[in-house]
């Protein structure tokens, strides 16, 4: 009773089909590329009419398996050229799953100048023309449909960033406390608004309890599973307290902390923009230190963080996020860096595209380093706007630093690399390096292993067994970006070992089948080589798996390191 | 006695050096696409340290011979990211070979702010501190040069575009008259800018008259060589009378002529900017209809372009701009047209790029379609001073097509496509997909067969022959641009024996040599061979060899075709 529902924008038409064969076992991240890979030709234009969007929630989403309702998009990314997957927390994810969709794919291009909503429910979808919700925030949008169609509905829309067709745009999901989660990178918000859908619209009405094969199991293993994600430090403790944002000082303190348009290791200011700074803020305002982003999330690492006069500013406050606007754009003050990041959310925008897009502005002298008052001046007129300088901005990093001649713009497939110097990390390096994703820490998280100590040890300033490392990683990623569940599961699955058994044991009680652990890493395995044809067939070959120049040429205090990986090593890393 | 003179920007050192033994058959592009094989590291920043900018005169540049003192200018693009070369004429070509220099290489990138004048000498080179043509247009930077170091010096010189590093920006040459000739495409002049070379003046002090292996059988070739040049129709008669600007009407009667970003093949105004006009308003304006870019040419396509005042306008006044401009982007006033050509010319922009990537701004809403007062605004103010939106601009036609989240992009390897639809001239389609050099229609002038039937006739709107007939002229042009000969010799060369057999005479009297016509065809095979390797090292795989999507999926007016080639036929094209 699984269904695909097929969306056509070019003709206004609705398909629901059965799910062929070959996709039954799939989900999430797994069936967004699979279906990307086998309908979108690889060098069409992403903003054309042969792209597709397509979503799909993962294989334990929908139950009630701790942290399993995320849900992968997909599709040819403007930003990058490749294949991109998405994954994003909010309700929308079990809703999907619990009408019977697989997978929404979301097809071809309408003429003319009418936007749309789409209306997904349990028989099909309803395409309508929408006027009432264009050109407003994510939040707004968001409201808009809590009034009109229900509070229990789930929606995934776009700011105006998304409307602008700009490669910063991100897609933005409702929350459990109707605020935003995104499918943040790769500027899936432009091919979203290259179809002219400004939002779907999930009707829960009709969704049912997903059927368990095996009830009794999937609740022991439920449990197993949820015991290891509490016990272990840093998705029970670390994450929960301060959430991701604990990484501003532990990666100061590593010489990682790239600063400055990565041109240091460390910040200064370092205590003013981290974890236990927000976390003091949170607790003394009446916020919420832990809060969850979606249904069943054990973990919490979201939180609620107010101004000091108490009032909502911003949630799922990320390091990354904190990172690229206060080290690597030296914004000091950590209630402005909230403000920009409630900005981000509402007209958007990828919060880290944006803010390394800004580093770079700065570098080149569009805007004062640190000026929190221009960047949200920036954010709120130009980009939302789309003023001539708007749309340079909103073309993102690469875009920018070409624009201005530099050569000093740190991105990888044209995709802004994240919150860890890949020269004391090389781990990360080689992710940003090799992922088909473009620059992403999130493909291979190599910082568990490289500094946290999660997963062992592989000391982050040698090359040796960093390609090994970053491989395993990005396979067990690729597997777990496909059963909904979070990824930071990864931290409890690399020290106890009943947690990835649990996972097992959930999806075999979940489906009646008999998965091993093999069977996940090969699930794994096949995923990335989906994605890396794809992107071949693109004209992202093995030249575009490489750190830009700079970091070969420059080396970063304070461990006074270049870049200095083989390139063939790095090419090894396809070797499975 | 041949010497390469090797200028190191990031010490300042000159050296002259011997010529390696593999360089020593080489010229112009032969010369410089070996260079940059050799030297460039393929996946460098074009804008870093380790790209080289290196100008070589071709192998009968500096000689009697007609039309043969053009040389060429060959780097890695920071427009395509591949292998690039431009040939322009001027006086600089001869006055280099004259002092010894096969190849002229600027290497490596100073740090600070210092600019710099590169002086030539028949001893090396002298590298001097910049200040006082800083900023200057390229009209006044050559009038200084003129003043102040000699009338008979040749200048190699940026306008403000290359010092603001921009992807549009050229490298302009003084031409017999003092007026500019660029070496176009690519954005070689942000090369240079990037290695904050403002200009290089050559000294002829000491240049000798060259030594012929046998100046007898040299002077008959080149008599029985140039003959062919006047007896042709197109060189002799067509080109010298209209210029360029012919093909104007030629191009629409054939419903080639690309108009408002390539929507028809035919424009409605098309008499107000042909070639026809362009010579009643030189002739009754005291102009001069026929005139030469370098010495010794004997086709005269240039001409001299003045207002209804007889004041000076233009000169090099191509049918590509004028396409760009008039058809492209809808300037319905051949004298607003020569104007934007002139600053084109001064601030140093290539008059390809810059206005197909304005008639993509109008599409985009940017400015009005044909308002060229609005266009010298933008180029005045805004590329000239690096304004935001000039930042924008200098980007180059990709880059304002995506910055918009456009589809309609004409684009290949992110390259302007010029003036010819291949649509309904399939052949230029076919050299547009597989040059190396980017969208590039003297890369193999498929036109002369396609529509003007020199060298025979191939039907336009047919696929069959055109992968060999570009082919046949690609590697053709390869081996005409590394004599230093003008490629409009082409059109003799392809219909008159005497034509090309007077160039392998010239070739074999000026060295003593024994060149075939088989030598010749290797020579450009090599050429292509090493500048495609170079590519697909750089990341230009087979998947760049390719139109932009639209072409495919819109039909242009009057003949109402797409672009249908299959893939692997136009992959073909590398199998030699």
């Amino acid at each position: 009773m699984d269904k695909i529902l097929r969306v056509n924008m070019t003709d206004l038409t609705v398909k629901v089909e059965p799910v062929p064969a070959d996709w039954a076992g799939l989900g999430g991240r797994a069936l967004t590329s699979t279906i990307v890979a086998a309908e979108v030709p690889p060098t069409c234009h992403p903003l054309g009419p042969n792209n597709k969007l397509v979503f799909a929630p993962g294989l334990l989403s929908g139950t009630a398996a701790s942290n399993a309702n995320r849900f992968s998009c997909g599709s040819k990314s403007p930003l990058t050229g490749g294949i991109k997957e998405c994954s994003a927390g909010g309700t929308s994810s079990g809703l999907i799953a619990r009408l019977g969709y697989k997978a929404i794919i979301i097809e071809g291009k309408p003429a003319g100048d009418t936007w749309y909503t789409v209306v997904v429910h349990k028989d099909g979808a309803t395409i309508k023309p929408e006027t009432e919700v264009l050109r407003l925030g994510t939040f707004a949008t968001v409201q808009h449909v809590n009034e009109h169609y229900g509070e229990d509905f789930g929606v995934i829309t776009l700011g105006p960033a998304g409307e602008n067709l700009m490669a910063i745009a991100n897609i933005s999901v409702k929350d459990p406390e109707s605020k935003i989660r995104s499918f943040g990178r790769g500027g899936l918000g432009a091919v979203m608004g290259s179809k002219k859908v400004k939002m779907i619209v999930v009707n829960p009405e009709g969704g049912v309890a997903l059927r368990l094969a095996d009830p009794a199991k999937f609740k022991a293993a439920n449990q197993a599973f949820t015991k290891t994600l509490l016990d272990h430090p840093v998705s029970g403790q670390g994450l929960k307290k301060y959430g991701t944002a604990v990484l501003v000082n532990v990666l100061n303190e590593a010489g990682g902390l790239p600063t400055k348009n990565f041109t240091s290791g460390q910040c200064a200011h370092h205590d003013a923009i981290s974890g236990e700074t927000m976390y003091e803020n949170i607790v003394a305002r009446g916020g919420e230190p832990s809060h969850n982003c979606s249904p069943s999330c054990q973990i919490q690492c979201s939180q609620i963080y107010n101004d000091k006069d108490g009032n909502y500013v911003t949630s799922g406050f990320e390091y990354e996020t904190i990172w690229a606007l206060g080290a690597d754009g030296m914004v000091e003050d950590l209630d402005v860096i909230a403000e920009i990041d409630n900005v981000f959310d509402d007209i958007g925008v990828d919060s880290i595209e944006t803010p390394v897009m800004l580093a770079v502005a700065m570098e080149a002298g569009l805007l004062p380093w640190g000026d929190g008052k221009r960047i949200l001046e920036l954010l709120r007129n130009d980009i939302t706007h789309a003023t001539p300088l708007g749309r340079m901005l909103g073309g993102g990093t690469g875009h920018v630093g070409r624009a201005f001649g530099m050569t000093r713009i740190p991105v990888v497939k044209n995709q802004a690399i994240p919150a860890y110097d890949p020269r004391p990390i090389k781990g990360i390096g080689v992710t940003y390096a090799t992922t088909t994703m473009g620059a992403d820490h999130t493909a291979g998280y190599a910082i568990a292993t490289n500094i946290l100590n999660v997963g062992g040890k592989v000391d982050p300033l040698s090359n040796d067994g960093q390609v090994e490392l970053s491989r395993n990683l990005q396979i067990a990623t690729a597997a777990i970006d496909s059963t909904g569940l979070c990824l930071f599961i990864a931290f409890p699955a690399l020290d106890i070992p009943e947690c990835l058994g649990g996972v097992i044991d959930l999806l075999n009680a979940r489906y009646g089948i008999n998965l091993t652990g093999d069977d996940v890493i090969a699930l794994g395995k096949q995923v990335l080589k989906i994605e890396h044809a794809f992107n071949l067939a693109a004209g992202l070959g093995p030249e575009t798996d490489r750190l830009p120049e700079f970091f070969e040429l420059e080396a970063i205090e304070p461990h006074n390191v270049k870049w200095d990986m083989d390139q063939k090593e790095l090419a090894s890393f396809w070797n499975f």
